[in-house]
């Protein structure tokens, strides 16, 4: 059995989920939103979101974790502060030796859905089939259950 | 007094500076580079950052901590991953609750140069007259000692 850290990480608002794994098993464990709270600066930010991912990690302990690649687009700022949310997850995780995987977003969709380009309800829908325990109340939360299931999916877990 | 960290941050190398100012006086504590090996994945190479930064926070035990803003240029990607390892470094001091103060780069070299435009050799010299006694051996070294010099030097530390 492993159990997976899936992390959908944002300045505002951090998505995380826990699943556990054993063969074609899946089970879902827990998930949620890491919210910094709105007027802080960039530094306490990212601190909040370190020890945010750092207490998952240690209440969860989880073997793996898995995580988007993101690309610059358009909105270059916009792309770097995610950037840097993304590395303070990312590193919290790390400084515990827990390994980090890394999937573009359409190895993410086509993992769960067969479909390089489906749309965010497809994939949903197929959350809701893959993990039907799972309830997610936003869409961080389902983000970052894709990206769990995906790292699942994808590995070979016995 | 306050003692301040100046820190370059970059995937490959890592400069930091300590300096001490009181009211005009400024003194060069130490400065060194923070060295990932070279053949690691990037959360391994973030939490190598960040363990670095943490351990320079215990041993000189700043007040605060300078370092210079990123803006995404045409090389978008190359950006994206200095903005992790930036936010590596930034949330070691964060989660230290050490306050980070961030500059951009035409601010540093004004208020080093007085000249928005000045070029790197230009720095440099300055670093030599502001700070005798530091003999920075690489670029991120030097970078450091300026950014950290900057906040000296438009901070009121009395």
């Amino acid at each position: 059995m492993k159990r997976i850290l899936g992390i959908d990480p944002g300045l505002l608002h951090t998505g995380w989920a826990i699943i556990d794994v054993q063969g074609s098993e899946r089970k879902y464990i827990a998930s949620g939103v890491i919210l910094p709270p709105t007027k802080i600066a960039l530094a306490e930010r990212l601190a909040f979101i370190f020890n945010g991912v750092s207490e998952l990690c240690e209440t969860f302990q989880p073997n793996e974790c898995s995580i988007e690649v993101i690309f610059v687009n358009k909105n270059g700022k916009t792309t770097l502060l995610l950037g840097h949310a993304r590395a303070a997850a990312i590193t919290a995780v790390a400084v515990k030796n827990i390994p980090v995987f890394e999937y573009e977003p359409n190895k993410v969709k086509k993992a769960l859905t067969s479909i390089g380009h489906a749309d965010k309800d497809q994939i949903y829908k197929m959350l809701s089939i893959l993990l039907p325990t799972a309830h997610p109340k936003t869409a961080d939360e389902s983000d970052a259950i894709a990206i769990a299931l995906t790292h699942a999916n994808t590995s070979r877990f016995t």
